[in-house]
């Protein structure tokens, strides 16, 4: 697997795209508005105060992982808001209220999906904001955030949902060919230590990397504000996401006994990903030294995108249409991992079966991912 | 139709594909390689003056009409091979050589072609220029070069190339409804002189609007280099490229003898397309008084793209050959604006037909295109 070119949410805006299938992340940045829309003002404000730059005082916002759907321009809208918002409030940052986004995701996202959609979003932001509406800019940048991104010190506030437990790439001895992790497709109860170790290595070594390309990237004052999948579980072969995959292991193991699959093909089939625990991620910031967490939470959301309830009493979930919407939901984010790796044709029958393996789950356990949310501050 | 939304060159990689049919196009960047490397260096000298800038001494440049295809990739090569070249001449200027590019279209674009072959083309840069290959950064930006782009004075170096001649929009008395230029789609020997002030004020307002535009997005010290279909002969109604356009709607005209395209139709189609003398550009940046002509030229290219001869005996030709490659590099462009107007099911007996009238005018006289090159530099 090439991390680079194969990761990438379904294109277009079909019935399984990941444009038509993504509440769940949809979920996740309304409920960090806030934190983003405080790291909006604070980045803004430090523009504020840099009235002599001659870079003319606009503001660089850039979305790590943007994706392509109605996510992507929700994160954009929220901004603006923020900023209009600020400019109402404060006269004197009227004239510094210019703002400059770039959309990043690994080259094979839909970027065409994407800027086909400005002018809608325009027409909406023109209705919404009116006069307040400030001068917005919108590029696509496509690459990997494990890599440089932008100019030294170009760039104001950092934004990235749903993407950091993404790895930039399967840990090298799990991806040489041995078999170390049958069965399993990433961290499950069968998971040999040793396996668990390659996983968290790999974790710390991309996300202090990350960390150090985007102090490099960021002006004085910069913010980030970073959301993603984590662990709340303390044993991490036990993991909330383990769970996830466990039960998507299983269907695929299915089509194995079924001969559908080659068992090697399962073997074979390690996912770039690790969902930390928020200690986890602490150790890895303290020890960059680079940045000054402004703030570390974890929050949990319904694994079926649909509910919004808060309760834990899984008597009131119809489980069988909270598996069919669990497996839209995964199938949007892994069907092009998978149908690389294990062919086209298995995918429909997987994802039924997935959505069954979900709906006995979920008749014993309400579940939910636990989604760690941080914002930081770069040191200089 | 909607500019906007419809122009666009033919997407993907495949036979009738623009990224397949550009030759024509990628000589006249490397025709004008010269006066492209000359404004990279006066940019980034302007840029090494300014060492104190908190923007960190970074180069941004943008292509304006940037298309998909190896074209796309090849004016980003040619500017690095320019800040290679300088940065090992200029030991002092080594520490401002970041490029950051914005690849710019419109929305219809096949952005995702070109993001996909990025990786590739890191590659080979890196094989080309080995430790001389400055740092740099790509992004895309759709939207019209007719509106605002950029922030305040945040670019170094504006490049567009075989963009220029398409207008904003169908003059709008054009557009109406009204059947003002029957059986043209573009000014030709039977236009009325009403038509053709039309197209020449389209022209005058949106070229104006353009400079306008981008003196506001230039750093003080700024460069463009514009390349652009024009015209050599003082005749308005036989320009080089009208007769091209001419015999495109004379295919029109056989289909809609044949009953398989409605008159109404071609009628009604007309290019937002003007392809002005040099006097005339001239004219419009005097007037403006935004921009210093650091120098203007007009060359002319074989209809041909396939043809690199230089002389004008239309015996050396194979005219039927020639007639097929003109259709191909005119079908490469026009499809979209084509099947969209008058439906997918007729464009490739069109083209055939188009081929055949070429290639009768190609027995007659070799024609070429007349390209006006110009480079400019913002006045403060």
């Amino acid at each position: 697997m090439k991390v680079e070119q194969d990761l990438h949410m379904s294109r277009g805006d079909g019935e399984t795209s990941y444009a038509a299938n993504s509440r769940l992340q949809e979920k996740a940045i309304l409920k960090t508005r806030p934190l983003l829309h405080k790291a909006v003002e604070e980045a803004h404000a430090s523009l504020s105060g840099l009235s002599r730059a001659p870079a003319g005082g606009k503001m660089v916002v850039a979305d790590l992982g943007c994706s392509s759907g109605p996510n992507t321009l929700l994160v954009v809208s929220e901004v603006l808001s923020a900023v209009a918002n600020r400019s109402s409030c404060d006269h004197k940052s009227s004239l510094v209220a210019d703002v400059q986004f770039f959309l990043n995701d690994l080259p094979g996202n839909d970027f065409n999906l994407v800027f086909q959609s400005l002018e809608l979003f325009k027409k909406l932001a023109e209705m919404e904001f009116g006069k307040a509406l400030p001068p917005y800019y919108i590029a696509g940048l496509p690459g990997s955030f494990y890599t440089r991104l932008f100019p030294d010190r170009s760039v104001h506030l950092f934004h990235s949902s749903y993407c950091l437990m993404w790895r930039s790439k399967v840990p090298d001895k799990l991806a040489s060919g041995e078999v170390l992790n049958a069965g399993n497709m990433y961290i499950w109860e069968t998971t040999p230590p040793s396996v668990v170790k390659l996983y968290q290595r790999q974790f710390q070594e991309d996300f202090s990397q990350f960390l150090a390309l985007r102090h490099d990237e960021l002006v004085s004052g910069g913010q980030m504000v970073l959301t993603f999948l984590g662990r709340k579980n303390r044993d991490v072969l036990r993991g909330e996401v383990s769970y996830m995959y466990g039960l998507l292991a299983q269907a695929l193991q299915s089509l194995v006994q079924e001969g559908r699959v080659e068992e090697e093909k399962l073997d074979s089939f390690n996912l770039p990903f690790y969902s930390p625990s928020v200690d986890e991620v602490k150790a890895v910031i303290r020890q960059s030294g680079l940045f000054d967490i402004s703030h570390i939470q974890l929050f949990e959301s319904n694994w079926d995108p649909q509910d919004d309830s808060d309760d834990d009493d899984v008597a009131t979930l119809d489980s069988v249409r909270s598996g069919v919407n669990v497996a839209r939901c995964i199938r949007a984010v892994l069907e092009p991992l998978i149908a690389r790796h294990f062919g086209r044709c298995i995918v429909d029958d997987l994802f039924d079966m997935y959505a069954r393996n979900v709906a006995q789950h979920l008749e014993q356990v309400k579940t939910k991912y636990p989604v760690i949310v941080l914002s930081l501050k770069a040191r200089r």
